[in-house]
C-alpha cells in the first residue's frame, strides 16, 4: 500500500490569499454594483518592457528555423545570462561572482521551497513572524516544522522571531540556535529593510553557529535609499553561510514569465560537503532549465534600454507606494515601509483586528488588503497594501480610505 | 549547524551522459578531424512548428501591452490549455478526463522527481531495469533507496524488474509488494511498449495491493501500432491506481521551451487522502506555474495546423528510426524498439559489453551511443541510439557503423 508524505495533512486548510479571494468574491456577489479596487495582490500590472518583448520575439523566431533552434538548455541557465546576472548584480556593486555560482530557475517560489531538498530533516528552522507563508508551508511539507498548534498559529518546531514596530520589523538573531534562517529584505509582508550592521549580525550569528542563511532579496529592486545592501553578499562573511533567491518576477514584471535565480557561493559548506554541488545536483536531477526564449527576455534586462524601461515601471509602483504612504498619513493612519520596497505594512486604527479592518475597507471603501494576521501571529493589527496597482485605482483606494475612515 | 540532506552524498558520483561527452570530447581532442554524429542524447533538433511559433509570437505581444499582460497565472495552467489537452489527449481517445485532473508544468524530469514529494519516505519503489535515472536517483535523494551497492550497481530497497529479450522489455508485475511503481511506455532506453493485457495485469496488481502507478508517456506520440495504449488511463481501473506524466518536450520538439503536465485522478486516493489534492497542495506551494507565453504555444499544438506540422517532424524522425533500423539489420545487427518509439536498443554483437562497444562505434565508426549499461545492470550488452537526429546524419552514421564492423 503506498503510503503519501503524512506531513501535509498537518498544513492548515485555509490558504491566506484563497481566504482574501473568497471573501471578496462573497461581498462582490453581495454587492453586484461594488467595483473593489485591488490592493491585495502583489501581482505586477505593467507590461513587459519593449526590449524584453523584442529579445523574446527573436528567440520565438530563432527557435522557429533549423540554425536558430535550441533543444534542452544547461539545467542552470544559459551562461549568457549567467553572465549578465553576475556582472550586472554583483560586479557592478563590488561584490565578485562566479556564474557557476548562479542557478537560473522558473522561480523563486520554487527556489525558496526545493531548496530544503538538499537540507535534512532534522535542522531547526527560524522564520520572521509575519512571514511568506512559503517558508513556512514547504518546510511543514518536509516534515521540519513539528506539529501546526491551531490556537497559537504557529507550527511546534519553528522558531519564530517577532518582527514588531520596536525592532523596525528586522529582527536580531535569536537566542536559539536555529540552523536555517529565512530572511526576506525588502519585507514581504511588512516593507521593512535591514541594514549592513543588522545583516553583519546575522552573518555573524550564522557563522558562528553554522547555521544557513536563506537570503530573499526578490523586492532589491525597490530599495531607494542608497546605504541599504541589495544582496546578503555585500556582507563580509556572507559566502560562508548565505544563499540568495532572486527573481525577475518584481524587477522587470516577470510573474508571468518565469524567471528567477539562486545564488549558491562555492565557499558555503555543511558537513563536509559543498552546498552549490549539492544544489547543482538537485537541479540537474530534477529541473531542466528555464525556457530559452524566456532567458533571453531577462538577459534584454541587463541591456541599457532594457534597464531604462524595467526601472521606469519599478518607478511607476514607487509612485504609487508614496501616494499610499502620504494618503494614509493624511487620513491619521499610520504605515511603515513602502520606502525601498512594494508593500505598505498598515497599523490598524484603534487596535482593530486584520480580518475585522479587511472586511471594513473592503464594506466601506471597497478597497481590498491582505489581513496581516495571515503572515503569522506578529501581523495582527495590520494589513499589507501593495504598490503593483494601476495608479489611478491607487489614488482612487486611496481617497476612498480617506473619505471612508 | 545545519545539517545537509545525507541521501545526496549517496549518489554515485559520474552520471550517464556526463561520462558519455567526457569520452567523445576525449576522443575529439585526441581525433581532431574527427566528424563525431550523435546518435546518444534524446534531444530534439527539429524546429518548433510554425503554428507554435505564431502563437508565441502573439502571445509575447500580447505581455507587450498593458491590455494582454498576464501576471501570476494558476499554478495549475490555463484553463485554455487543460482544456485542450483535456479533449485531444484524452476525450479523443475515449478517454474521459476532468480538466481539474491535469496540472501543467515546466517539464515531465521535474514532474518525475517532485511528485515524490506527496509520499512518504517508507514506500517500496520498484523500477525497470534498464531505466530513466530519474526516476532511481530522485527516491534515492528523497531517502527511498537505502544504500547504492556498488558492485551490483543497484540501490538496496529499490525492487529492480528486468528487462530483457525473453520479456519483450516489458516486465510483468513482481512477485514483492512494490507501493509505487515507475512503468514508462514506450520506453527510455529500450524503445518497447506494452500492450493493453500487460498494462491490464499492471493495474490490477496496483488496484490489489494498493500501489501506484507512475506511468511516463512523454514518448506515446511515437507509436504507430493502432492496438498500443497512447495512455494509462485507457485501462480499466487506472484512475484509482495511477498518476500520468505527459510532455510537449518529444511530442512537439519542446525540449527548450518546457512544458509538460501531469495528470492526477479525483478517484486516486491513499491513506483516505485524495492525490490530486496533495498534488495540487504540493504545485500551489512550490510552483508558480508556465510561462503565459509557452502555455499559449503549447495551445497551438492542438489545432489542425499545429498537430499536422508536429505530426510531420516525429514523422521525420520515425523516418530516421526505420533507417537505424534497416541498416543495421543490414549489417547483421539485432535492434529492438524503434517501431513505436525514437530509441533503438541495439544489441551488442558477440556479446561485448556496452561501454566497450561504445568506445568501438566512436573508434571505427565515429558514431556515438548511450551505452546500456549506464541505465541499469540488464542494460549490458546493448546501447541506445536515438532518431532525434538529422535525416542525413543518420543515414550516413548508419552507414559508417554498417562499413565498421
Amino acid at each position: 500500500m503506498a503510503k503519501i508524505n503524512q506531513n501535509y495533512l498537518k498544513l492548515p486548510g485555509s490558504y491566506l490569499f484563497s481566504e482574501v479571494a473568497r471573501r471578496i468574491s462573497a461581498y462582490s456577489a453581495a454587492h453586484p454594483g461594488a467595483n473593489i479596487i485591488r490592493l491585495s495582490i502583489g501581482d505586477v500590472t505593467q507590461p513587459l518592457a519593449p526590449s524584453v518583448v523584442e529579445a523574446m520575439r527573436r528567440a520565438v523566431d530563432e527557435m522557429g528555423t533549423a540554425e536558430g533552434f535550441r533543444g534542452y538548455g544547461p539545467e542552470q541557465g544559459y551562461d549568457f545570462l549567467r553572465q549578465a546576472i553576475a556582472q550586472n548584480d554583483y560586479q557592478a556593486r563590488g561584490v565578485h561572482m562566479d556564474p557557476r555560482e548562479i542557478f537560473v530557475s522558473d522561480g523563486a517560489k520554487s527556489d525558496c521551497g526545493n531548496i530544503g531538498d538538499i537540507f535534512g530533516t532534522d535542522n531547526v528552522v527560524a522564520v520572521c513572524d509575519p512571514v511568506y507563508p512559503v517558508y513556512v508551508d514547504t518546510n511543514a511539507m518536509a516534515g521540519r516544522a513539528g506539529e501546526y498548534q491551531e490556537r497559537l498559529g504557529r507550527w511546534s518546531r519553528l522558531v519564530y522571531m517577532p518582527c514588531v514596530e520596536e525592532n523596525g520589523f528586522a529582527p536580531a538573531p535569536p537566542k536559539e540556535k536555529a540552523d536555517i534562517i529565512y530572511l526576506c529584505f525588502p519585507n514581504n509582508p511588512t516593507g521593512a529593510v535591514a541594514g549592513r550592521e543588522q545583516l553583519k549580525a546575522w552573518v555573524d550569528y550564522a557563522n558562528a553557529n553554522g547555521s544557513v542563511i536563506l537570503y530573499d532579496s526578490a523586492y532589491e529592486a525597490f530599495i531607494t535609499q542608497e546605504d541599504i545592501p541589495h544582496s546578503i553578499f555585500e556582507i563580509e562573511g556572507a559566502r560562508t553561510c548565505a544563499i540568495e533567491f532572486r527573481s525577475f518576477s518584481k524587477t522587470a514584471g516577470f510573474t508571468g514569465n518565469r524567471c528567477a535565480y539562486t545564488v549558491v557561493p562555492m565557499e558555503l559548506e555543511r558537513d563536509g560537503a559543498s552546498l552549490n554541488a549539492l544544489w547543482n545536483r538537485r537541479q540537474s536531477t530534477k529541473f531542466n532549465g528555464v525556457p530559452y526564449v524566456v532567458q533571453r527576455g531577462a538577459a534584454a534586462v541587463y541591456t541599457p534600454q532594457g534597464r531604462e524601461q524595467t526601472r521606469a515601471a519599478i518607478a511607476y509602483y514607487q509612485k504609487n507606494a508614496q501616494v499610499i504612504r502620504d494618503g494614509l498619513a493624511d487620513a491619521g493612519l499610520q504605515t511603515f515601509g513602502g520606502v525601498n520596497a512594494p508593500y505598505i505594512w498598515l497599523k490598524t486604527p484603534g487596535g482593530m483586528g486584520s480580518w475585522e479592518f479587511f472586511d471594513l475597507m473592503l464594506d466601506r471603501a471597497n478597497v481590498a488588503s491582505t489581513p496581516g494576521a495571515g503572515f503569522g501571529p506578529s501581523g495582527e493589527g495590520y494589513v499589507r497594501l501593495t504598490a503593483f496597482g494601476g495608479a489611478q485605482a491607487t489614488a482612487e483606494a486611496v481617497e476612498r480610505i480617506k473619505s471612508a475612515l
